[in-house]
């Protein structure tokens, strides 16, 4: 059989890929625990009816699921089965199945793939990993969490090292009592024009708004007045202000952005701004809308978004479980920087020590010098066959493993580390020595719980 | 629109267990690591194509993807997809596609969810995880491979803390040599009998040689006796020697088994044993093979299992590509301790302390607070509104939250933490207090590489 051709749209990493990959996933997951987000997986299989609850025309992006060969009476055929297209709707229908037995405010996190059946296209993957924080709660969500969002993709894009981003915040509440103010019947269809500003420019803005909903050209100036507030600072509700529109849902709006741009004032000047052109195209939003970008790369969409939606658990329950949530995307992210030359795939291995193996060596000794360094943390490995000495130390180079280990033959001398990039080499106790933190790579280190995860037997 | 109901045979957690499958996850990740094997992620959807390519009839096991509305000229519906039902077929289709950018010997290993379209009933499931670790080499796999498999399995099943487990080891050469050596034509369809006689019994594996095989009652009784000879050392290479058959292949196979067993003699007695009668069902097994179980739980299938298998990878290359590999069955050890009731889920949150917010509180003080103590590896809440004391060190109690700290309303006076468990009160420094390293939980925590995964711009 010929190998198979790469499937356009599901991207696979070569090893050292996923390297740097796989540590932007620990460093989103470091910072989203650090903040109290539960980990959470849901089945990556949703009910067909379960997707299409949110609304829209979504059959087209959705792969169904079902039985090659399908036999009678098997219940699995009973259900029609998609694969999810985001984390938002399995989180609402995963709430109300497991109500009971929630803890609320429930603060998730979850590192996931997603599908969705697009057309193939730069930048657009039918299969990609998002990272999303989301809370739920009873009644009203505190606005400190829509405070803490921003604050933490800030730390995430941070410590990844991304080009330099911006995060851009609104408010719907915001925008709709403007609209409402103005006397527009349906300024959720405003919203949505409003926000393609950055695809279709002032002009086509103008048009739509005219052509589609009849909008006197003052009502139209006041819309785009609005769209072109920015602000670093809490100064965009002067220039709100300024417009003359008053009521109590652009009030509640204007404290709730306010609210969030003064809780974000510490991060570094030019990262966060009030921005009243953003809307974020789902109908779901009901407070705060984030966007993060990158200031670099204008044709690149958004590297995280989200925002606060009040009655989407609601869908299922009769109950009010309004929340907030952010979505990274990175696979989008990576394929980005992949495309930009900027990833660097040094390492496609997590082992810090090869230990040579010589033609007489011991192999039971040479396990046991291993097994001593994983004891202290060290990844090693012992060269799995007897090789001359530069071919072992070519497979150290070409993997990026930064040590290797020569074992001692006479018992009354030390073992002899060398580190492969200053080429420096020297004596160590295999009982002591340690990687440097520094030279620890991509691995993680898991610390082990106070609780046992299993009662004893 | 009412809650849908849970999908059978897609198992979800509740916060509190999933805490503790993850630190499961983490601790598979950190000993296949210290072993040198690099994370690797296929996609989750294959030709169909390739999946048949293993053989046996596998549509039933096979759930297709295909897009809920199709249009013209969308090329994804030109190629028939579907979810993967193990590692090992993505794994070899990967080696072919990508085999001039992979360095072999190539070790990876991958934590990930597969697929079987099969009737849901106890123990199976239909979305799974697995944890599996394979090497891939060039013309030949070092037996080094094969002895340090189970050594990882062994370390990883202890530190899950999992009721006593023991690894059966068995060799493919030595039975095909044997049942050569016995004149049996088809020596794998003796294998596929005799890896029946824990279902079966004697008896049934018997009548099966007989009816199936006609083989001889000598031959019968030959390999029965084969089938009961296990041993803790390298002794059952005697018993063999006792049977009276002799030739190379079963002499390659028995000097493998020795090797192996050999160089496991390190580990408790009683955890590994040579296990003659240990075949595993599959066709693609060529050499060692390996199938870890309970002590305890005699109805439970298998722990891990896996072996080598020399012709997989080159169904797709004309080349010579052999492997070995085991495949912890997470999901389905998950499961089996969740039903004995030995999960501790005491914990539903990674967070170690929860900051106590009065109704005066300054929230940008008890923001720096958290950001603090974030900086020193600790997982921080600030309590999300003002309330009263009771009720936040209620919420921390439900979540396992170990420690809620006090802040000072005084400039001159110290914060105050307060352990839950021990309900002792005392100052710290929140530029100094760190969580004790036995009250971590079960957060991972991340080194940061010596190379920045992302170039400079």
């Amino acid at each position: 059989m010929s190998t198979p051709k790469k499937i356009s749209g599901f991207p696979e990493r070569l090893p050292a890929q996923r390297m740097v990959e796989l540590k932007w996933e620990d460093i989103i997951r470091k910072h989203y625990e650090s903040f109290g987000y539960t980990p959470l997986q849901t089945s990556v299989v949703e009910e067909v009816e379960t997707l299409r609850a949110k609304g829209g025309d979504v059959d087209k992006e959705i792969f169904g699921v079902s039985r090659l060969t399908r036999d009678e009476g098997n219940d699995v055929d009973e259900v029609r089965l998609a694969l999810r297209f985001d984390q938002t709707v399995p989180l609402a229908r995963y709430v109300a199945q497991n109500y009971s037995n929630l803890q609320f405010p429930f603060k998730r996190y979850v590192v996931a793939k997603s599908y969705r059946g697009e057309r193939a296209q730069s930048g657009r993957f039918r299969e990609f990993t998002q990272a999303d924080i989301d809370v739920i709660d009873h009644g009203s969500v505190s606005i400190e969490f829509d405070a803490e969002m921003p604050r933490i993709a800030h730390k995430i894009l941070g410590e990844i090292g991304l080009p330099e981003t911006v995060t851009h915040i609104n408010n719907r509440k915001l925008m709709q009592g403007f609209y409402g103010g103005l006397g527009i019947s349906n300024p959720m269809l405003a919203i949505q024009i409003v926000d393609k500003l950055d695809k279709i420019g002032e002009d086509g803005v103008r048009e739509s708004l005219v052509s589609q909903m009849q909008l006197s050209e003052d009502a139209v100036q006041a819309c785009l007045k609005l769209a072109k507030i920015k602000s670093s600072d809490t100064s965009f509700a002067f220039q709100v202000a300024a417009l003359g529109i008053s009521n109590d849902t652009l009030t509640e709006g204007l404290d709730e952005l306010s609210y969030v741009i003064d809780a974000l004032d510490d991060l570094p000047q030019g990262s966060i701004f009030a921005d009243l052109s953003i809307a974020r195209g789902l109908d779901y939003y009901t407070g705060t809308v984030y966007e993060g970008k990158f200031k670099a790369y204008s044709d690149f969409s958004t590297i995280y978004g989200g925002g606060r939606y009040d009655n989407l658990v609601g869908t299922y329950l009769n109950r009010n479980l309004p929340g907030v949530g952010i979505s990274i995307g990175l696979t989008r992210i990576f394929a980005k920087l992949l495309e930009e030359g900027l990833i660097n795939t040094k390492e496609s291995s997590p082992t810090h020590v090869l230990i040579m193996r010589y033609e007489d060596s011991d192999m039971r000794s040479l396990r046991l010098i291993a097994e001593e360094m994983r004891e202290k943390g060290t990844n090693v490995e012992v060269y799995h066959k007897a090789a001359k000495i530069g071919d072992q130390i070519g497979y150290a180079n070409k993997r990026g493993i930064p040590f290797v280990l020569f074992p001692s033959i006479e018992p009354s001398k030390p073992h002899e580390i060398k580190d492969l990039s200053t080429k420096k080499q020297y004596p160590i106790d295999i009982y002591e020595w340690a990687v440097p933190a520094e030279r620890q790579g991509h691995t993680s280190r898991i610390v082990t719980t106070q609780i046992p995860s299993i009662k004893p037997v």
